[in-house]
């Protein structure tokens, strides 16, 4: 019994290969997570456990996909990032964004239970996530993708850091506390946690300002005096033609090796960059000696 | 502190809504399910609790998406059909795909310990699934589409079934077993299995034989006595201008209250679809009376 | 020499093939005909030899292209309608496109001296049409966007014939002639029309109140008592698998020898779809006999 | 009477927005140009007139939009490139492709008769195009695009030399020449045309082994001395954010008086970018003293 007849189906499909030579971020945000933190009683404004629970999925995604050069995770959303030079499922955009969904709900419904012991995943009310890839044409642009994601962090959890402790230690209801906020700086919050609250808001933890950057770790070079070349000589490293598949193979081998390592720590300055060049380049770097 | 700067970024997101009044086939896949299926001991040639696994998160998949009209599965994969009418999400692609990929693989580990008790899962090795989105422009051609698969379900249950039995009936090995059955027709298989092993495959469960599809359940309408004229009456009364959101959403509610069932049937004949009239055209059927 | 080292940059090309079994239509428009009929001295509100031009030009891409089951022109644009069969250029979006628009531009400036005589063309302000592609997955859709079309030609037709009225026999300013017509609804232009200047609105030429219709001519046939149901039997005749290459370039070789005929009649009624079956079904009619 | 019956066919229209911050090529090819060569009787291996039509047309493609850098021709064939900061018609696919190719087309029929005053186009084999656009993400690989073509345009030119001067002075049968060149290196068809003809392939015309390079003109800068950083210094110099819509007209504007150059010249090694800096960083350079 032949299948031809109906074969003809196939020709439907579409072709979705993203273009050659330029970064693919596919980020994921939590489905309905609003209501699903009140329903497993998330902490607010943050839940430690829960953003341990993210950056658990997400090492295990980096793991999984050494293709992945760099993830970046804040509150229910998390960025990954595929280097131009990425070849992984001929670059086709439904399933490089489908496999990272995918394996990310994998962990983290499997590992609920480390992180939340003595709170059971309800059946209907499990967590998942959407995802979509996003093209960017240079290491400049990558960057500002990355800037956007953490100056989001630090807009939202200043808002939301006040806005708790306006609301749990001040007593104020959900309403007041969003009236009085309304139109205020940075300035004007860091100011009402400091006198009413005694907070200083630099003192508060760093996976909260900063959220979570993940990467493969090699031996740290130092930072560059002349600020701002680093790009451009990655540009002009960054090779067009694509590399064969041999090549491929021995670079995925060499990142396999690395550290996987969850950092919370300024992505918007040069130094972040230059220190570990092997993020923009996509050359792995020297594994760190063991007398290190 | 405003994001104004880098905001730009979002520029490079690029639409991917689908073509309206087309049916849209969400279709998933195992991801390397060939070497997990041995790591977890699948029994060969179907495994009834990887099969009854796999239609729990689907039905589940049905329930939390109402505008699901129809899936349809076999071995690791499953195919879910959006209705031509269906504006969830505004059709777009990546969010569509992702949502389904993302809600099964919840389901699947979460309820993987209900169907393999004494298998738990090992952290190295979570099942995952890659997705797409491709678009059929008729009832017809998706009817095509279904008939597709089915069919593609028996020849290959079939062939290892056929396969197995030789190896671990027959005590042939795998080569010798895939050497006689090169180049065999379903008449060759049926006749191994019936002489050398007793064998009727009409005998054979239906969900192997059939694979599994999902809908809700209304009341049954008679078959028509008219082949084929089924069809051209649902093209000819499907709406071709979009459906406002309050009737959607009443549609949806409609959906909500009927039972998801799990069926083992032909779905290339007429039959199946003049019976459940509500499948092709998107407008829910009578509920069931409690009296039937 | 080899050219290999810079041959990669192929790979950047990103395919762009329309979805098989939908109606493909590919619509230009003039770009800056605003402009342009100011400075070719275009009569108001219609002016005969623009739109006979126009249709001359649609003519030549109709026999050019045999394709072509279909088009329609109003003012400075065209639709042309390729069927759902059509398997043209490997159905690749921008070869069709490009192929519309350069035969069209061609033939309109070829063609220019016979329709303008006395207004030859300027280097600095030669005419040209942009376009794009657009699929409509039934033939009902197809012909609501035909409907679509023809609707437009009549509003502004009945507007354009009213204002210019207005202002050229009743010398009316631009202005008072805007500001009056604000509002009015289409009885209102035929009332202002007939009873000031004595004009009987469905008088005017068919090819200014209906615009230009264009199709292969075959021997037509009678209209069809049950309305509606002509659509629902195309759609079930409509092969949904791909023809052969030898089948393909039969018809082509049968529509080739159809005369292109170019019509001012109603298309939003059933009846000029009934007696022309061919249009929507892709498949040639009979010739007209010579006793005809 | 108003139009919303029908309006939702508008739906159907999918957005075809180019990345951002990509190098856009616009390549356009002749359709059928060698019948058409046959047809006209051009002159083997290169007709000058038709070369020079192509560049005229593609002169006057330049001039009505400015926010072309660059346009590189050879044989039937013309490369326009838009910078990546290029935001005409909102970067849209098919509007950038069809304005370029209907303009190509309407001036290439236009100026026909300048260039081939004894042979009047024939109605029934007017002269057409079609197009398609490419993303390329860095200037490196716009370079390479150009030296893509630029290198064809020597094989093929020496290749097209070589046997013509075989046929038409060496008085050879097509096959015949054919045959003798298949295999042989550029070394080997020098030596024929040097050794049995006299001729020195150095010595033929510019246009016929460069092809035609056009560009707005400025003051031509030193080369630089360090090979290779140029493009990295344009990289990133290279604005990521958009321009705002008064700095895309000022720069408009300023491309507009500059003079539109036809060269002959290499455009592979980087002498050519270095001294003309305003084609891949997209600011103009300074207009051409009158002294100079």
């Amino acid at each position: 019994m032949a299948n031809s007849k109906y074969e003809y189906v196939k020709l439907f499909e579409q072709p979705d290969v993203l273009l050659p030579n330029t970064w693919i971020v596919v980020r994921i945000d939590g489905r309905g997570f609003h209501k699903l933190s009140d329903r497993y009683g998330f902490v607010k404004p943050n839940d430690r456990r829960a953003l341990d629970l993210m950056n658990a999925a997400a090492v295990e995604v980096m793991k999984e996909l050494p293709d992945l050069c760099l993830a970046y995770g804040v509150s229910d959303e998390y960025s990954f990032a595929f280097h131009p030079s990425c070849l992984l499922f001929e670059r086709r955009s439904a399933k490089l964004v489908t496999t990272i969904v995918s394996t990310f709900t994998a962990y983290y419904i499997y590992l609920w239970g480390t992180y939340f012991p003595d709170t059971p995943l309800q059946p209907a009310a499990l967590p998942s996530f959407d995802g979509r890839a996003v093209m960017y044409p240079s290491s400049r642009i990558l960057r500002d993708y990355m800037s956007w994601r953490q100056v989001d962090c630090h807009i939202n959890n200043l808002y939301n850091t006040t806005f708790w402790t306006m609301v749990l230690q001040g007593g104020m209801s959900n309403t007041d506390a969003e009236q009085e906020l309304k139109g205020t700086v940075s300035s004007d919050k860091n100011e009402i946690l400091f006198k009413r609250f005694g907070i200083n808001y630099n003192n508060e933890e760093e996976i909260f300002k900063k959220g979570s950057v993940i990467y493969r770790q090699y031996q740290l070079e130092d930072a560059q005096s002349k600020s701002g070349t680093s790009n451009a000589e990655e540009e002009e490293d960054m090779p067009s033609a694509p590399a064969s598949r041999s090549q491929q193979d021995k670079i995925r081998k060499l990142r396999r090796k690395a550290q996987v390592v969850v950092d919370h720590v300024d992505i918007i300055k040069d130094e972040f960059w230059q220190r570990r060049p092997w993020i923009l380049s996509g050359r792995p770097g020297k594994l760190p000696t063991e007398a290190q």
